[in-house]
Formats: structure tokens, C-alpha cells, sequence
């Protein structure tokens, strides 16, 4: 996910992808996207290439530091190459890692690791002045990051200062900055959102923060609610998965887009009246008419704007935003 | 809270209450149970009177360790008296505390400090074959370690191998074991619970998990969905303070009992038909009659048994517990 969504915002910057199983490949021919970059098969070619960066672009079960995946780190950093990780384990508390980076001072940037300490939120949300968007999702790995960052670009583009707050590690690593809300002890979790949120939000009208895990998840319910009550948001954009009925890798049904709405809106009710403003519907591996089906049907079961942002563009979910807070 | 707990289940072990403002009382006299414990105004008429070991039994405003208490403490670990603290600062981190225990061996318990890692919850609940309760609330500081304690012990005495599960520092010091929930990484919140569960549940029919915070809390809504699908409990027990409509030291107000256990039961119908089967009114500080008409009503708006199973016992509480979990 993390080397898929790098090569998707940022191929320009790249000179190589590590991948043994494809190499000779290039990313267009992979992902269907990326362009030239080529997939090589040893930290060797990449550096032969020009890399000054290493981005550890996997997220091994237990996010642990393992076999080749360890191998690599440890030949990026003697050759002097810079390290970023988004593992579970830190490569700055490793010893091997140290020692390999002691020899040439590469760096390395543990994204997952979290500086506090934070406050115990008071539930006031973004304190700026902008409107604050909640980017919820109906399960994990929906595409809550990149609708984020692609409804930050457009609202800017459409001539409204808009910003976006990366709270996972994906994020993190594209925008070069955020705060990995899973990592936090969860007392803190919202006083932890809204300093990163009021940190995007200065100077802005508008602020999107990345959502993370779903409500209804039995393992990020807690990280998604201390978030949602952090944002404290203005309205909320829903991300769904067409066709997905369960959640990923478990057995539990994902209630309809109707019941998940009002859902969010009883849980906003106590503190102030947030309306789910739109549904974006990830039709990833639909053909055309089928994702257009599949929006039509959202639309009639959750009766708000439905669309997928990234193949149709941001125009009616993000007016559907704009009206909402008063900014259009 | 957590001297008041303190003397209310173990004022036999305590030998002492340090507070220069009551000194001369009893805790009988100030607190209205406690027997004779006497109130000393200094750590050495503890000392005197046969102190192995003192229970930091403030909660101050950031957690820190500060002004009397710093000092206090510091005088205890001098004297030999073992320290056991609550705090958010950890005593065991404090230069100061090392120092002074160093000369005498005293002994510090941070309560809070949580040991890991844990695994990430998948929901399965407890494991053991015992049925969850989960203690919820609707607010912060309404006596849901009180009735977890009470309805284990009751459940015991009326023949049912039972147990509770401690989740904060107060029940933790009363009980000498449990997870301090609000400490843990937010991502592990509920595999945290889920082993501290199995461990309370081994060779019981019936653990009753105690909560912290409220869903709808701004500062602790995410702690509480955590906890709530790490137990993910075969019933429900909300406890609530009689007459509180607005969350503590909040403007927020708290929704009807009934929208109240709609809510919960909604979070839950995804995963099992967990319902809420009882709400624990707190009446302290009513009399008799207005409290009784406090259940009465309650128990219209909830449409559940509900009662003060300080004041009244945990029969019907318990009844409805226990025919739910198909145990009596």
C-alpha cells in the first residue's frame, strides 16, 4: 500500500522500485501507472541508479523487521542511503540498523514513532477558524489517505485554501509530515488530532483529516471514534468499497451506507450537528458501466452525493463539502 | 476517588490517612465509612502508627508529581514505606524517588505503566468460555469500578464462579492486578483487553469487565468503543449518576437512558446481539425516597431493571445478568 500510493503521488521522484519478482518490469507495467521507473532487483542497482532514499514499501504481518526485507535496510543505510520506515519496529532502536548507519551517517525517519506527549482532548476540535472535514471510512484500506490528499488538491485548485492532515503512515511519508494516530496511547488520541489539524488548518479554510480503521471494526473502532472526536468535524465524507459487504480479512458484515450514516451522525449528535455529506465509492477493478451502476445504487440506498473521486473526479463531493460549510 | 475506593473496600489494612487539612478526624467522620482509621497530617505519624506502604491517593491536574505530594512521597521512600502511585508521571522515571529509594530499598508501583506488547483484537471477545459483562457508563466517574467489584462479589456469593477485570489505576490498586486501558498504544487497545479478560475469566462462568469513560465522551470515546469491542461482551450493564445531564466539567450533554442503550446495542449488532440488560443508577447523596423515585423513573425511560446496587444490593442487577448470560 505504501510503495503503491508513493509511486502513485510521487513517480517523478523516484529512480527505482525493489522488487525481486518483477524486476526488469517497469511500474507502468506493474501498477498501470508510476511511467519508467524500473523495478530492479538489489539495493546495488538502485543505488547504481542514483537512490539517496529508501522507502521500506511493505508492511509485513506483526510489522516487524524480517529476512529480505531486513537485508536491504541494512545494505541501504552502508551505502549510505537514507531509510524511511513505517513498520511497527523502530530502525532507530535496532542495533544492526545503528550499527550500519554509524559507518556512513545515513539517516533514518521511524514514522511510526510518536513524539508527545499530547493532551487529553476537551472535544473543541480545530481551533483556527477553518471547517473540518472528517475522511471516515467504512472499513480499512478504502482509500481514505488518497481521497484526503485528491479533495485537498481540488478544493485548493478550485480556489479555496484547503489542507490535509496525514494520521497513517502512507500519508505520512508523501506529505513528509503527521502524526501516526494508531501509535498514540489512546488517552491522547484526540488531543493528539487537533494539534496535527490545527497545525494543517493555519492560515487555511479548510482542513481534511485522513480517517483511520472504521467505527464498526473490532480492532480500530476505538482509534477510528477518538479520531472522529478529535476532528470534531464540520461535516463528514464517507469512504466505502463497492461491493464489499464484510470487513477485510474478517467475517463481520459492514452495515448499509444508510445505517453507517446515521451511525456517525447519532455518535456527532451530542456535540454538534455533522452531517455525512457524501460517499466515495472506490470502484477500483470495475469496469466503466458497472462503477457507474454501482454509484447509481449508493446513491439511491444513502441518499447523499456518491462518487469516486478518483476515476470520475472531486466535482460533486467536493461541492457537496463546499455547501455544506458555507464555503461556496 | 481513589483513597475513597481505597478505604471503602480495605480500610482493615490501612493503618493511616495523610491530610494535614483533616488531620485529627477519622475517616469515618469525613467520609461516613472507614471506622477509625485516623486522618495524620505527616508521613512520620504514618510511620508511628505502623506504615509499610503508601497509596498516592490524589489525582492532580496533569498527573504530575508536584508541591506535598512530591514531597511526601519522597519522605515515605526515605522512610522505607514502599510507594504506590496512580499517577501519569511514573515514579520509577523520577530522579528524585530514585534517590531517595536507594538508601532504603522502598519499593515503587506505578500503576499505570503498562507492560506490552500487545496483539491487535480480531474480536473474538473472551476466549475461555466464561460470559463478558461489560460495565459501561455514560459518563466519567459514575462508579463503574463500584459496581464491576460489587456485582463479582455478589454474583460469587450467590454460587456463580465469578470475577471482574480491573482497567484503572483504582481498581488496579484494589484488586493488585489489571491493565490501565487509557495507557495503551490506541491501536492495541482491545488485544490489551482481551488478555487481561482471559486471565480474570480462567476457571469463572461470569467476568464482568469494568469501563472507562463514556462512547460519547469527547476525551475518552475512543478508549471506550476499544474497550468495549475487546470485551465484546454477552450483555451490558450503563451506569449512570442520577440526575447528571451534562458529561462532567463538560458543557456536552448526556443523551436519555434510552437513546443511550439504542446506541450501544447499535455498536454491538455487528458483531453479536449483545443488549443492555441493566442500568446501576448512582443516588449518592439523595435520600431515600427522592432515590427510589430517581429508579422508578429511570426505569420508565430505560425500559430496563435498573438500580443503586451500592444502596439497595445487586439483586435484580444481578438477576438480569445472570438470566441473560444463561447462567441461572
Amino acid at each position: 500500500k505504501t510503495a503503491v500510493c508513493y509511486l502513485m503521488y510521487q513517480s517523478r521522484d523516484t529512480v527505482a522500485v525493489l522488487d525481486a519478482d518483477q524486476a526488469g518490469a517497469t511500474a507502468q507495467s506493474v501498477l498501470g501507472f508510476g511511467g519508467k521507473v524500473p523495478v530492479v532487483a538489489t539495493v546495488g542497482e538502485g543505488v547504481a541508479l542514483g537512490a539517496e532514499l529508501a522507502i521500506v514499501g511493505t508492511a509485513p504481518a506483526g510489522g516487524g523487521l524480517e529476512g529480505n526485507v531486513r537485508e536491504e535496510v541494512l545494505e541501504c543505510l552502508r551505502a549510505g542511503v537514507d531509510v524511511v520506515s513505517g513498520l511497527h519496529v523502530f530502525l532507530n532502536d535496532d542495533i544492526e540498523c545503528r550499527v550500519a548507519r554509524a559507518a556512513t551517517g545515513a539517516r533514518v525517519w521511524d514514522v511510526r514513532r510518536v513524539e508527545g506527549p499530547f493532551p487529553v482532548s476537551k472535544g473543541d476540535g480545530c481551533t483556527t477558524g477553518a471547517r473540518a472535514v472528517m475522511v471516515a471510512g467504512t472499513d480499512c484500506n478504502v482509500g481514505k489517505m488518497t481521497v484526503s490528499a485528491e479533495l485537498s488538491r481540488a478544493a485548493s485548485e478550485a480556489g479555496v485554501a484547503a489542507s490535509w492532515a496525514a494520521t497513517g503512515q502512507t500519508g505520512i511519508i508523501l506529505r513528509e509530515r503527521g502524526i501516526c494516530i494508531d501509535r498514540v496511547v489512546s488517552d491522547f488520541v484526540g488531543g493528539a488530532v487537533e494539534e496535527l489539524m490545527n497545525v494543517e488548518a493555519a492560515g487555511k479554510d479548510l482542513v481534511f483529516v485522513e480517517g483511520q480503521g472504521a467505527v464498526l471494526h473490532p480492532g480500530y473502532g476505538g482509534v477510528a471514534l477518538g479520531l472522529l472526536y478529535g476532528v470534531m468535524p464540520d461535516c463528514i465524507v464517507l469512504c466505502h468499497v463497492a461491493g464489499r459487504d464484510k470487513l477485510k480479512r474478517l467475517e463481520t458484515p459492514i452495515l448499509p451506507l444508510s445505517e453507517q450514516i446515521a451511525l456517525y451522525e447519532r455518535l456527532m449528535a451530542p456535540f454538534k450537528p455533522s452531517r455525512v455529506v457524501a460517499v466515495v465509492l472506490n470502484t477500483h477493478g470495475l469496469g466503466e458501466a458497472q462503477a457507474l451502476a454501482e454509484i447509481e445504487r449508493a446513491r439511491e440506498e444513502a441518499g447523499v452525493v456518491v462518487d469516486d473521486v478518483v476515476r470520475f473526479g472531486c466535482g460533486p463531493v467536493l461541492e457537496a463539502v463546499l455547501a455544506h460549510t458555507a464555503l461556496r
